[in-house]
């Protein structure tokens, strides 16, 4: 009666110092372990002989990132499942999923400081490495990217109903938080020259597109992704529509000439596709 | 190149009073409407005439939230969804989930207040219906249902490497938010009846059971809902484990007898299931 | 030129199981203790001999707490604010605030369960006790207590100027978040007694009095809990008004009986109040 | 029995496209607005007749935010705060905060984009203006301005009880989410300037100041400040010590050479204090 399973440990949170001769490096992560296997006997019996104690899975973090660098996230989540995979036999499958908080140096004077840091804010950097006895899958990808252009966007000529109210716009806010994730054909790229290189096709594409809708630009930004990225397969992006809805000043006796917004959290429309290569 | 893909809207939040004779009734709902059909054009040369506005989703829930009881969100849920796809034949499946937030009366002298009301906490009932042209399939669930037992649970005989330093655990705290998701075999039960009995049986089971891992009781959990319940398919458990370490008070001279502890939000166990009968 | 200054530890989390003949105690705390005191060389000369570590402040919870009973919050924060009074001179006062987190027993078989809990979301029991060389402190309050009325409150002739849009409102939802902070006129009463009571004392005001405005409605609150309670000598009441707007239907050919309503959290009035027994 | 009361509407969430020429300006304002006066009749009788809706407050910052530039948020505040004063002679002093939330322009190519912007993370840039029938006060402030210094920063010579567990440390990682607000000697000063000229400096002495403690490192923060800005009178600063635990490798045979780390969110340690000016 037991069908999927899983289990594991999350949010194993570790921060790295990297003393070089003339600055530090930080790195800053939070790590989640998941294994699958072959555990009918504990859920059935509570026979733990099979089980790796999640605090075990916690303390082996700790101590490979001791002994491995963490320049790249992919590498270092790659380090990690092919160490599970190997010392748990009775484990089929192990996911690790590494998200990187970001931090800038500080500039005093003009130059970056040797060992002091500002926080990047809400955008993580995001590796997820899946590997089974026979493969490996390796995924990069980016949270928390929020952006917002005020014009060169607009969402017209859509299906009326008698529940429709929405005005056609011409001009609009279009605001949202990217969250993309994307596969690379293969397990060995220089990870971290092509999370910028993403990075910066997003932000591009988002901030030049003329855009009729959330789709259309969504479409737009996986679609160059894979024009530039030979090695990278497909693409899923999920972007959630942060309504800056017009203030009505007319009640108040003024106008407002597109000018004046009310941001909303809540409702928002939630547009989410992958973008696949075609097959040849 | 597009692949999957869907939009909608989400967190549509809803009240509804419902003023009978001798007292009101309170509902607060947070809807989430989610289309996938043929899209492509939207997403590739900007053309939304196949798109029904997120926004015009908002409005379908209030318009119906008016002309439809909304006493199980199961059956609200329904309706949502037959009326999309009737009414949106590019449409090729709908999906709606209801959150409940959930209130008790205010109990004044004794007696439940006819019309004022005390808010539940973090727990939510929520319904998942998803149709498409031939099929329907209702989901219920129950996420944010906190319990802890203070005894009758350990963790003992697991794996042990060289990174394990975890020590066997006769008697632990054992503490979890409960999210629960499960499938009824048909879409006509009595859907507030089933939630309050799975619901009462998972706290049951939680209480009573003497736990040898959190895998066993979550287990167990959902086996005695099957067991329980022949409209019941399959039932989803995921349940974190949120630790409550011993605190060391060796160093400051003092015995710790299992008695104070630490709790903690990461990082976390997380152990899931899918439980479902038996093919025959 | 260094003025007010403190320092301590925040959100110290304990967790204390009392294993009694018949049944378990789980009290479940956040602690923040703050010292003020003559710091000014560690301030201005990094001179930390007049600096206990507030890694110790944990440390001294964790240890009391293991020496004390923590039934009534409010004495353990007593507890706790004596030791440090007592064993640091060079502090002049000293705060503990202690916010405990509420569980309910299980009830499984129409029996509440000897060690199995269910959390009770997010309302919280808080003691907040100030003491310094010659007095004591002791307040007592409810932070997290969501509650809300579908009639028996309105909203009626208040200013209008250019800028007003709101209509007049003679019967309306009124939600609210009850922070009460109150003080206790000596430092022994029945602290549990007391606390239940005050609960209960605003959740009757708040159930049964027809409400103007919201803060005609504080104002009854923290007025009968005066009344009724002679030991306490002030209260302060903090309600953000949680609206709950009318959804328009009219734009969608329906009515809106006053039965269909948006919850909102932002923007949200906030009405706050201290009412204090009158010198005689 | 009335004492202070207060009552305002928080978190009214405005955005204000300015369309320039060459480029687009985007404004992002969270605006809370409290009043404080004589409404002893609407608590204790329920009249409204002296009570300005908070409707209308929130709809008086759309308002004014349409005819009045928003460049400068201490300018707006003060804006807001005349209006309120001179429109409504119940009210005896008017508090407005202002939050900003700050995004730069997408670069493209090389060029900061004309109406493309990438927001800033949890940085805020706070204003607080409080004006009474005879005075104005003008407050400036940071939030959740994110930073770490990977070494620089000690802690030795503290007090040691018998609960002290604590290692001295001669080389830690000093992080923290730095809280400032400073009062400005006169309501008219070049606020953007200032504002940007403040964060640098806090930024410059977190960096480059050979901390003995957090309370020694604040105060040379704010000391700073004051010397560089005759213009500000005090500053406030709140500085919780956000703990980067050593992770203990030796169990597992390993040595942690001051460079793994488990950063934490709770508990923290807390230092507050006010630096003022010396009186002549």
């Amino acid at each position: 009666m037991l069908s999927r399973n899983s289990y594991g440990k999350s949010c194993v949170r570790l921060a790295k110092v990297t003393r070089r001769q003339d600055r530090h490096d930080f790195k800053d992560l939070a790590v989640a372990v998941r294994f699958e296997g072959d555990f009918e006997s504990a859920h059935v019996a509570g026979d733990n002989s099979t089980i790796l104690p999640t605090d075990t899975m916690k303390n082996t973090v700790y101590a490979l990132a001791s002994s491995h660098p963490l320049d790249e996230i992919e590498d270092f989540a790659r380090v990690l499942v092919a160490h599970f995979l190997e010392n748990n036999l009775q484990v089929s499958r192990v996911r690790v999923r590494i998200a990187e908080r970001l931090w800038s140096r500080i500039v005093v004077s003009g130059t970056p400081h040797r060992h002091a840091f500002v926080g990047s804010g809400s955008e993580e950097r995001i590796a997820t490495v899946t590997g089974t006895r026979g493969s490996f899958a390796v995924e990069a990808g980016i949270g928390g990217l929020v952006v917002l252009k005020t014009t060169d966007s607009g969402f017209e000529g859509f299906i009326r109903d008698r529940f429709t109210t929405l005005p056609e716009a011409s001009d609009r806010i279009f605001a949202t938080e990217i969250e993309a994730n994307w596969v690379y054909a293969q397990p060995d790229v220089a990870f971290g020259l092509y999370w910028r290189s993403v990075r910066q096709t997003l932000l591009d594409e988002f901030a030049t597109h003329p855009s009729r809708s959330v789709q259309h630009t969504l479409y737009r930004m996986g679609e160059e992704v894979l024009e530039r990225f030979g090695e990278i397969e497909e693409i899923r992006l999920s972007l959630p529509n942060k309504h800056h809805l017009p203030f009505n000043l007319a009640p108040l006796g003024l106008e407002n000439a597109n000018e004046i917004f009310v941001p909303t959290d809540a409702p928002y429309g939630l547009i989410e596709a992958v973008i696949r290569r075609k097959d040849e």
